[in-house]
């Protein structure tokens, strides 16, 4: 089954192990004529890398992308567009521990009751190393989407543990190592991480993402709503364990005439629905926002058994991650990005004739 | 494109609007030999149906199952199964007034945009009345996960506007109108909601569904995902707008010594992953919360356009429904348990020569 | 798995047995605004009808559909088209024979084996009644072919047994009950068709479709190429045994310097390949032909075994279908219609922004 | 739109361009625990491989697989397999001509209206190379259905121009560079074929699959049929024009008492149908053919157009191949093992739970 494999129409496939030789992906479905090249994949793949800053895990990566096909002269011809990256951080080590026994918290346990076989090295194909192939494709979409549409996906980390931003800059973002939107707290932030580093624990994060530019009409009622296909979307990155659209679980507690987003000819009042109406985009910026849990490779030891059912004790050794939900900003921004051109491909193909109804709201 | 189908392997497509002639759908993969009969649909649309307690709005639907096709002598033969349901509450209306405005918080204005065209009679498609045909789907998916699994799904409203449960009792959510999990509670949820149907608002509202007896090992990585599924599979029920796994939101503060859950052959010693590792199934039960917003048609005019790009004003008529979340409750069970149903024969497929894997954790 | 869907973006799903209560079909992904109405089906359907001549088995069934979703005020609005048909002749018979026992040719053994159990009324899912809803989703298909691009999907009967048409004419075709080109020929068909009857055998048929108008880029390689979904929508209509595009098997015996279809700014020299290169079509017509074997229903006895392995004879009673081929010519037009369909909405969906490529070959 | 992906459970996707980097593919849903290594790519590949014998075209790749994905320690674990294959021979040459003008008979002109842009460079994606990766990922299929079912899947020559084998001989088929079943004849077909070669020209050919040990039950009605699936597999390969099933288009001209395959319980008494009735398998062989068109590319020039618009001749240079069909036949054995581990999987999904169904015929 097509298990890996994202998208309907634009149809991204990865494939490959943490600690095996390669990954990689298969884009399928990409229109023809784009301009892409090799070196537009850096910036976003730097941007999710571990080791990009001693915040986060220290795996350091090259992370070379080499297209093998679909792109002739520089552009896009239609066909497969496969992207391949060598796995070069594989330092030998002795998986023996991890082999043996089921970490609390990972897939080991589960993929070994499903399989009833698999790869222990680095968590193999469960490893956050395969997000790296959705960063990669989403590149080309995120690019066709601004070329096409003027759609822009941009992402932020808006909790971590109990802290939240007090101000928001967009600029701000992009300028320090955790995503995050309110500059003047970034030393508070630098404090927080390396105290709870050397605590030998984790805490969990929130991360939200906004698409500005969104035209009104995309999603597919019943079963593939855009807030739907959302919702797979983010859900499928490693850690997470919640997904809102707008408001999102602050509407348990809302009435229906805050929580109603009124129109006008000059626009809507408000957002709460996070640009989404019965599965189909409004024409307003699209939210989503996400929780990861805190990371579960930790210097704190933990119960579990083995492979032979005996009780063991698991630790992490070096280094850990005490937040992963920081580098899964760029992460997010890619599935939003994949769902968004998904959804504009199945849009043109089904209502391709309609154009511009009225009257549309700005 | 099959937007309208649900499942990969068991896989249910569903048709009608809210006041066309009929809603059905066709159930497409079902294992043969299953005994069923229209009379088993009752009890679980008869949970869902609009109209069975004044808290809810009051369309009086007869909801009469006729089985078309995929079954013979009462048991299914492995061919689609087509039901049938009438929609005879229809009665004679001027929509002239939602045919051309656009209600806010629905979907009236994405459809014209997406379409060019849409049926306004009741809200069309978009009318959660489509969401009969999931729960009577999901009739013979739980007979058959029951029989053949020993799974069971069951759903409760875990909370409405600012009121939680105090205590918890499966035996009580069966045995009041509001699924409500707390028996001394219900008197005053009937007086919080008669107050806030006068005031003529509505309110938001959580729902939980809770799957026991999902053997370890479903679910696909790593786009077919558990959680994934759940999470679209959810998100796609009407006025949902999150999804949570386990702990859900609440790990966002939470640290990693206290959400992995520990093992030992005795079992695990939490459950804050919600049953699910790395998008498989542990062997724990399978959590998941929804929110749903309140409703958008309430007694309290709302700002609009209509048809010519006018400003208009948008009030519903007679009653209405104070919150839509209560009645969410068996569609959330049955969303589950078609995810899991796809799921045990996706398990099936690939893995059907695995059989037990040792050690497992009770 | 749903095997009862045809198409990806234009997707009918069909359900229904050949002696159940009903038969139908759910169309998604239809494009809205496209003007249909109940009487449309009537023309189509009437073609494809078993008992509209004497020479074809004698069934009468009203075939009246019922449009139950997605059209409104007469206009499909992109939602899905369900549309069910009731069967009514459905005499009360003894199903006992066929029951108990597999006729040769059939499907009854390999349902049997595949399902464990099957409903023998009429060959229930196997039997061709179902062919009936792809005629009726193919003429939705057909009027959105022709207003949209121009194109035009006629078939005809090729062969019958040896006979094969001295002349060929479009207008014939329409004229008489066995789709044959050649008028002349007609009552020679009919004195061979007797006789044949008489003798209580049948025989084989080839028919051929052509499909005039289709732009070139339609098809999408590898594994979605025009004539490899061409193949497998022919190849699934009851009784097809072969299915070819352009020369087919001839091509066996050619060479090159003939098969090849030279180009010039005039137009191709000629049209061997049947208007499909690579996969895509070339903008010339693009045909195909199917083989039908002769029923397996005849008056003859054929050895078979019984559901307890006993050796038993089965034979046909009353009258029979000399040539189920020749009905079949309306459903092979429609599986044409339906493959196009799809792949002008699945062109569009990738290409749409391509537009006319030159050059241009008329 | 993932048409570059085959299958529903064991999907394979395919990617690279005759001239690229290199050609690969991603197989997802393999089961767990197969061993395989790549040496066991070998045999397969080369009797695929361009260049083998002096009889086909002399392109030289050494086509070394590497796998990158999805295999620990010498076993499937169950996550996407992918598969590499550098492309070695890609001497520089002047694409001139093929790039700016469209060679009859090839993809050139319908891939330029598709998309707008083509990459010219040995016919791109259209180039008969990527077939070589279905025959990887055959090699895995095929050892799954031998170790699972003994299912054996072989193919040979069965006509080539006006030539037919005499006699018939499986282990003869293996013994020569042509497949061909007749020992005694493979001289005069060197000198056929040399004849063929020096005339500049091409010949069309048959070739035949038949898949022993197929147990009954596999296949899926309505759409999804094993011999829907085998005629849109076997059509995707470049060159094919047609496929039968069983006696195919001889059964135009056949009776219904000669077609039907009578039973007993000591088998059937024939086998016209090819081992499939109503879209299943009976357990009989499953028997296939196809026919190739003769290769385009041949000395004597063609008329065609060039990018301007202006008429053109186009020949070939160098080597040509006089019969493309001869290298089909593993292909063609490719694909059907592909299709029949598809339905193995699809059949356990869904009737998993049948077991063997009495009576069975041997």
């Amino acid at each position: 089954m097509s298990s890996n494999s994202f998208g309907k129409l634009f149809t991204v496939t990865t494939f490959g192990e943490s600690h095996g030789p390669a990954i990689g992906c298969v884009i399928d479905g990409c229109p023809p004529g784009l301009a892409i090249g090799a070196e537009e994949f850096r910036s976003d793949l730097d941007r999710r890398a571990t080791g990009r800053s001693r915040y986060t895990s220290q795996r350091h990566e090259a992370d070379e992308v080499e297209i093998l096909s679909g792109v002739y002269e520089g552009r896009t011809t239609g066909t497969p567009i496969a992207l391949l990256i060598r796995n070069t951080d594989q330092r030998s080590k002795d998986y023996g521990d991890i082999a043996s026994s089921f970490r609390p918290g990972h897939a080991d346990y589960t993929y070994w009751q499903k399989y009833g076989i698999r790869d222990p090295r680095g968590g193999g194909r469960s490893s956050a190393r395969e997000t790296t192939m959705r960063v990669a494709a989403a590149v080309i979409a995120k690019k066709w989407l601004a070329e096409r549409h003027g759609v822009r996906v941009r992402g932020y980390l808006a909790q971590i543990g109990e802290v939240v931003p007090d101000a928001f800059d967009w600029d701000a973002v992009g300028q320090n190592p955790f995503f995050w939107p309110d500059a003047g707290q970034v030393p508070a932030l630098e404090t927080y991480i390396n105290a709870l580093r050397k605590s030998g624990d984790s805490v969990g994060a929130r991360v939200s993402v906004v698409a500005d530019g969104v035209p009104p009409g995309w999603g597919e009622p019943i079963y593939g709503k855009l807030d739907g296909d959302l919702a797979s979307a983010l859900m499928s990155i490693n850690a997470v364990k919640g997904v809102e659209i707008g408001d999102g679980f602050a509407a348990v507690v809302q009435h229906g005439s805050e929580h109603r987003d009124e129109m006008s000819m000059d626009g809507f009042a408000s957002n709460h629905a996070g640009g989404i109406l019965g599965g189909i985009s409004s024409g307003q910026p699209v939210t989503a926002s996400i929780v990861l849990k805190p990371t579960s490779s930790i210097l704190i030891p933990g119960h579990s058994v083995n492979l032979a059912g005996e009780p063991t004790e698991v630790v992490t050794k070096g280094r850990h991650d005490p937040c992963v939900g920081i580098r899964a900003t760029p992460i997010a921004e890619a599935m939003m990005a994949l769902v968004l051109i998904d959804h504009a491909l199945r849009h043109r193909a089904q209502c391709g004739d309609v154009g511009v109804v009225t009257p549309r709201i700005p």
